[in-house]
């Protein structure tokens, strides 16, 4: 939740001179998107976000990520849009940040997913995989195996004042998965923050996805596995094989898995739990003290990678 | 700019059902208001705000702030309206926060006003005490001049080391106006902070008065000195008198002001002008860690009690 960066009524009229989306009847700050500040943009034209990237989203990514969300949406997936100027462009500078209007999209996220729900966002997820396996983009993982050393690394330090053995954790869990992560799994564009809060339903269907500000190339089967984690753990910590199945079946209704695919899912989900424990303890350790956000607290993750290092085998996960 | 208490979607369903207004379409936290914690609703039905009050909103003075919304509705005073529940409550309980249901307004607050919205949101201030004068309700101002001895007296230790000679100021100018502060004005129900961003325009006209969480029943010229204080000064710090002359001239096309009023204007500003540097001086010295909001800076109205003081007559204000 954050408004980093403000933005008058007096900044957007310029703005909306480059714009054909009508005259403004509302504009408020919202509460989403800890990367970004983002605005809701009521005209008489229709709903619309502002978003200026913050100094986490880099501008050279942005044709990625916005050239992305065109693609997706012209094949079907719903995800905002972002508007063309009058000139063409999709991005805008605004108050010395790279910004753009989206389109807005009706829906609400669950904090509480049942397992309809996981089926439904596993099928979106799969849905999101096909729609996107001929964008022409490339955009590295950022945050894929070779930056977990770096993160782990950088936090070493105080890791054990966050959690007792928690340096000992990262420590084996990085070793075995640099070890044996999987050379070649079935890649392309994955969203790779497939949070229920980037998920929109409207009565328990999906009527759109948010948020691709961490969209890269990478496996598949590794989208899979961050949704795995950020969806079918309970608020006591524990794991939920029906909503692990259901999510899981739902993806591959409109995508199929193969052997290699389904026998990597224990690493693949140790490494997902590893990349939200390890950006989450970083944040913790370096709050930035001008950000309105409280950092999420990273033992969480570190309780779900526990448990993924123990599973023996992808049954587990109702496979 | 705040969301002190979390609400989900999950929570909304329940309250849903206590009101008559459409399945939910969209929901968000916003960054407005920072007393309190503000969510945009959006149903199938038209779109509302959903307010949780925290600490400073005290609960017993919520029939007095929801019912004057209705009562200035219903005279004709554009301003969000508490939707009633099924049962025929203005308010709820939320998440452990008392919490309303209020109507959505169209309109946008302006950061810079010209001398034409100066005048019209002049006009809107005394349509609003006109449309107030027969509420049947009081509530004291808990910000009047009886609760700045207190501010000054738990700020005074530190005040200097916020600006050089602030505790002089203070002193010097809170001593004068408990001496010289008139005994008897016209009063009645005063919004007590009509800021910019308490005002909406659609074109240039006010479209509503929103936040009315400061009214209280005091001298309706304070109210005009609050707004001259708000509304006159420019960016570089500096007094307009053409947006003085416009606010007060538009104020007096719906309300008489009397001899005493007038004469009493430099008195009220400087009064006005010591409220706001008192209330942001303790903020500052004592922000709240919880808060997802900077305090905001209170020298800016030590300059402006400091204008005020200097003030010989009432015409200095284009009277």
């Amino acid at each position: 939740m954050a408004v980093y960066t403000d933005v008058t009524v007096e900044d957007l009229e310029p703005l909306l001179k480059d714009y054909n989306i009508g005259e403004p009847v509302s504009f408020k700050g919202i509460a989403e998107g800890v990367e970004n500040s983002n605005f809701y943009l009521l005209t008489d034209k229709g709903a619309y976000i502002l978003t200026l990237y913050e100094r986490r989203v880099r501008e050279a990514d942005l044709p990625f990520f916005l050239g992305l969300m065109d693609h997706l949406a012209a094949k079907g997936i719903r995800c905002p849009v972002p508007v063309h100027t009058r000139s063409g462009a999709r991005g805008i500078q605004l108050n010395g940040r790279p910004a753009a209007v989206l389109t807005f999209l009706d829906g609400l996220s669950v904090r509480r997913p049942s397992a309809d729900h996981c089926a439904a966002a596993g099928a979106a997820l799969a849905k999101l995989h096909e729609a996107g396996s001929d964008f022409p983009l490339w955009r590295m993982n950022a945050l894929g195996l070779s930056a977990w050393r770096t993160l782990a690394e950088s936090t070493k330090a105080d890791s054990d004042n966050v959690q007792k053995n928690l340096g000992a954790l990262i420590e084996v869990s990085l070793t075995r998965l640099e070890r044996e992560w999987p050379a070649t799994l079935p890649s392309g564009v994955i969203h790779a923050d497939l949070f229920p809060d980037n998920v929109l339903f409207m009565h328990d269907a999906v009527s759109g996805l948010i948020d691709f500000y961490f969209a890269c190339n990478d496996a598949y089967a590794y989208d899979l596995a961050v949704m795995l984690n950020a969806w079918c753990f309970e608020q006591d910590g524990t794991f939920n094989i029906t909503k692990s199945a259901k999510l899981i079946a739902g993806y591959r209704r409109h995508r199929a898995l193969n052997d290699v695919e389904c026998a990597a899912l224990p690493l693949l989900c140790a490494g997902a739990a590893l990349r939200f424990l390890l950006t989450r303890l970083y944040d913790w350790l370096n709050p930035n003290p001008t950000a309105l956000v409280r950092p999420k607290d990273p033992r969480e993750f570190a309780r779900r990678l526990r448990f993924h290092l123990a599973v023996k085998s992808p049954a587990e996960y109702g496979l």
